[in-house]
């Protein structure tokens, strides 16, 4: 199937040059560019474009060269300490053809204001589906404008041979932080005299690391490009999925790189498992499989799940992909219902059926179903309900004609992270048995981020303590099918939110009073704070009677409305204003006694404000986030690490290093023919 | 010496009875109360006093028995499945005499409003200096009013038996965060595309953990009693220094527990050393030695340096102590200088030198010292001069008249917590070397947590750094000597602060608006966070030449003042309300578009506020924290544990348990005779 029709979809208006606050192309901070950039590490085999750029801006601080671009720039690789070889000559491929841009970009938000762009014409090269197998050191050298280099420094990392885990379980808590965590386990475990009698199955996880989730270009990063380190390794710009950010307008030519779905399946052929409670083309699990600037291309993202990136654009060579995922379970029904969101309008349930997935719409359903065939589960439109909706607030699900075949029913029927996870292995497990190749699953917790984001941390922690279940479950059911010694577990997140409890709520004095001021007295902090008022039943029934406490799990709140809340926020600050600049004249006083109480500083910070007025939502934040992980090839995840690693150690635990791209295939000989 | 003259400054308005948001007495939620409480656990050997208490209130929601409570109460201890035998035969002490007092609290927010008090007659019996050695279960029975009883369960787990670590050095960055460790890293290490080119030295050490700081009564904890849980392997409450809060309103007889410089101390009689950056007499510094209900007791706390708690009141028998540690650096000059907060208003500078401690007042005085004698080294009064202003803008240090001497003049040469910690290490390294015992040391950088009370991030930050800066050095140092291989060096914290980075600030157009909604404009999210404007020299000379950059480090930021600031905060959060209570109706809005901005959803939560108005700081928050360990008994610390497991592992490390009380110290033989 051609990519024709979806073409209209396709985004025109993409700011490829927005950055600190706007930077003209975030990873390309001369007029040369070389993609991959320099820092860049390859797993031996994985596939990748190179894209080349040479910029001659037209106006603004840097015009240069009347706004023409040296078309005759050359390009050379340098293997170690090598000569170095043009490019089309050492990766044996013809010269790629020129291509010719211009786009324009803001340099400051004074000129954003004035409405003074930057232009900037380009000329640029691609060259596409390349690998590097022998491990070292190569130098990529682009020349331009006579004399003038960019230099990128690559490193192909020493594969690990010899296969640990046969099969791989990634669990993703989106935007899920240690403060979060440690919340989570405050309302849902019992605690005496400061010990807690049960623990978060992540507490008990053998392994634990941390690891650095800032994007490429920037140090707040989105979901997409985070999704896109953890699976190839390779750091990103916000909104890209498995590229990097070219300044072209189209969002589908930017060089990709080859994720650890695409290589499991292109050197083993196992199946593959992505299960999500968002929308399926979001892009947690969309970064399994996707290639494109845009995380917002959602048909192509489904196009590309039954499909290929080559198919999306047949002049693009990428001879690999997920190759049809045998699950694929979540919410995004929009994309599947014949519609404006579908891929070319198409009833993309069909699309699946046609290829042989079992379809299936509703928990009971999923519950059902064999486990022999691939199988769609897309059990609303949009996010699915949330934990709490589901388990403690059931009428929620009511009048959101959501249902995931588009009849305008309500999506009443919905399955949560534990039972698709399950269903999810049970499949995969059947489906590997004959080839014994192992699996590979993504299960994502994708409502902690979603909730978090507006502020609703009760939700948020609900879909963590969903998280927690599930993975306890998960060990319980992987022992009972005898797979779970061979399986190599990974919980962690891909970004935190400035998320933090810091102190206690007494909500009856709070609702009882009638000044703003006064309100904030029924907030304890430190010795006030008080105990977890979740654990104990309140003096209504429980909220729901079928939550089990106990030490065996699972583990939620057993109240979720105790007049002693905990007060939790983004922030647990007194008046003050803020302007983000050192004070040069000593230790800051941010707020001063004023009649009585204690207000705004007047001589503190001369600026105020958080974030933008237009943001509707609270924003990512910069912390590392957590890393648990049991099972063979689980103790490389110990310390800390940038995010990048988590690929390359997946990538060791399944031995995936080392194979020659899919045209030399019978040269990949180290993982005995791929079987475990 | 005997403690009379300073009984003056004992607080006798303790408010003993504070919780959620205020509790009869957080540690004893029945009316017959057992100290230590149900679910403690001991190290072999360890002293503790127990304190018992019958509660009679008066009138509230609890009131009994006409307010008289039971004075005929019984307590025993039964070992394992044996019988229960009368506390004062098990122990072989003679039985204590009755105490009785009254105490008041409200029961909540509208109590308190209303000055309705209520009282509570209390019947109370305590046994001092008493200790468990065989490990395994204990349950305490305190039977009162007829057949009620309350029944602790305490367990004393088998110790090791073999030492590990000849010298452990104990870093606490007081409030310091992962989030806060992650920016630090932003600010002061070069990144090229994604890339750190070089880390932290806490990212590079050998183990990874995270420890629950919560309290034994509230969520939230202080310094004081999370450095408690640290050093002793009990957590306690706010306010409280190594004993459990009982409601009596003296400060001092509330019951104990032996803390590990103690133990050590008093088993092996090697070198102690505390340093800090806050005044000696604070929490962190403090909790090594003293014990006391009120953390505000500072004097007492430099007594008991200098004597011990026995000392301080003779009627309660402690036969333990630190027994004057070998090295006491930091501020706090105003405990030291004669005066209303010295020790009986006399000087303690000569106290302390007719003890045999050299006593030096600034750095070069530090430098100079000879390393065989006990040191004391106050540089300040109260806390001491942070990084960024001795470094960066050292006329903030002049018109202080902090001079430690107390001649009013500016304590202008003041060292860093890597000068102070070096030299203690030759102190204590020299000090131990005849006798072979090792030796233990604290090393606190306190401002992490005083500048994130007072949200001056940047200060915070600094502090931080230098933390990282003297663990570096440390381990340079402690090979240098030889003693690396033996010295368990541990780094964590106590608490933490809800501080994350959210976005990148254009502080130069933040600064051109008037407008307080507009200039949030200067805020960038995701991809408008940009890159660290921190590690590049700024158009202005840096601000100071002697900062080197490289991955060696000593690694601070180049430019403290970037155009292109990190945004932080204890928040990051659109226009919103807060109320602490669940959304029962579906995920939560806060905000909304109203004309064409985002503001305060009006149907979003229907209370509003943020901390109570006499707050004039930042408070602390729940997080978990991370902790970091290299050297002998390291790889204990990996992995996810309670605070008090801090010190379980520590006394491990230098087989600590065991021993028999100090009357009975000839049984001790467990480690070669106490050395190395």
């Amino acid at each position: 199937m051609q990519w024709t029709a979806l073409l209209a979809f396709v985004s025109l208006v993409v700011s490829p040059a927005v950055g600190q606050t706007f930077q003209r192309l975030g990873t390309c901070p001369t007029l040369g560019c070389v993609f991959p950039p320099d820092q860049t590490d390859f797993l031996s085999g994985q596939l990748f474009d190179i894209r080349l750029e040479v910029h001659a801006p037209v106006n603004g601080s840097e015009a240069a060269h009347r706004g023409v671009p040296d078309e005759k720039f050359s390009f050379c690789i340098q293997q170690g300490k090598g000569s170095c070889v043009d490019a089309a000559k050492y990766f044996k491929v013809s010269q790629p053809h020129l291509e010719k841009w211009s786009f324009s970009y803001y340099e400051d938000l004074f000129a954003e204001e004035a409405k003074q762009s930057t232009v900037v014409n380009v000329a640029s090269k691609a060259y596409r589906a390349l690998s590097l197998t022998d491990p070292g050191t190569y130098t990529a050298k682009l020349k331009y404008y006579g004399n003038t280099e960019t230099v990128a420094t690559w490193t192909v990392r020493t594969p690990n041979k010899k296969r640990k885990a046969k099969n791989v379980l990634l669990f993703i808590g989106d935007g899920m932080t240690q403060p979060m965590i440690t919340a989570a386990r405050l309302i849902a475990h019992k605690s005496i005299n400061g010990k807690y009698q049960s623990l978060m199955q992540l507490d008990q996880m053998d392994n634990l690391g941390h690891q650095m989730t800032h994007s490429i270009d920037s140090f707040i990063t989105d979901s997409a490009n985070s999704a896109t380190a953890l699976y190839t390794g390779k750091k990103s710009s916000v909104n890209a999925l498995n590229v990097y950010a070219d300044s072209s307008k189209n969002s589908f030519d930017d060089p990709k790189v080859e994720t650890i779905a695409e290589l499991f399946r292109r050197i083993y052929g196992g199946p593959l498992g992505i299960v999500s409670t968002a929308y399926i083309a979001d892009a947690t699990p969309a970064a399994l499989c996707a290639h494109t600037r845009d995380r917002g291309q959602y048909p192509a993202v489904v196009f590309e799940y039954l499909n290929s990136a080559e198919a999306l654009n047949s002049t693009l060579k990428w001879p690999t992909g997920c190759q049809q995922p045998d699950v694929i379970f979540g919410g995004g029904a929009e994309q599947f219902i014949a519609g404006s969101g579908s891929p070319n309008g198409t009833d993309y349930y069909k699309a699946f059926e046609k290829k042989g997935y079992n379809v299936v719409y509703s928990n009971s359903q999923l519950q059902r179903t064999s486990t022999n065939q691939k199988t769609l589960g897309i059990f609303s439109v949009s996010n699915m309900a949330k934990w709490v909706d589901r388990h403690v607030y059931p009428e929620n699900l009511k009048n959101q004609k959501n249902s995931p075949t588009g009849d305008g029913s309500d999506a009443l029927d919905q399955p949560g992270l534990k039972d698709m996870t399950l269903k999810a292995i049970d499949i995969l497990h059947a489906r590997s048995k004959s080839k014994n190749t192992g699996w590979f699953m993504m299960s994502e917790a994708a409502s902690i981020d979603k909730m978090m984001h507006v502020l609703d941390y009760d939700r948020a922690l609900g879909e963590l303590l969903e998280l927690d279940d599930t993975v306890r479950a998960t060990i319980k059911h992987l022992k009972d099918i005898g797979e779970y010694d061979d399986t190599l577990i990974v919980i962690t997140a891909d970004h935190g939110h400035g998320f933090d409890v810091f102190g206690g709520a007494d909500t009856k004095y709070l609702a009882a009073q009638t000044d703003d001021r006064k309100k904030r007295s029924a907030i304890g902090v430190y010795i006030n704070s008080g105990l977890s008022g979740y654990t104990v039943a309140a003096d209504s029934k429980p909220n729901n009677n079928t939550i089990i406490y106990g030490t065996e799990g699972p583990n939620f709140p057993v109240t979720w409305n105790p007049r002693y809340a905990y007060a939790a926020g983004f922030g647990a600050n007194p008046d003050h204003r803020e302007g983000y600049t050192i004070n040069t004249k000593g230790p800051r006083v941010p707020a001063t006694t004023q009649s009585g109480e204690q207000r705004v500083n007047p001589v503190d910070q001369p600026q105020g404000g958080t974030i933008p007025v237009d943001e509707s939502q609270g924003v990512h934040s910069l912390q590392d986030v957590s890393v648990f992980a049991n099972g063979p090839g689980a103790d490389a995840f110990r310390g800390v690490y940038n995010s990048v690693d988590i690929f390359f150690k997946l990538a060791d635990a399944l031995a995936l290093g080392g194979a020659k791209p899919s045209n030399n295939d019978n040269d990949h000989d180290n993982h005995n023919n791929g079987h475990w």
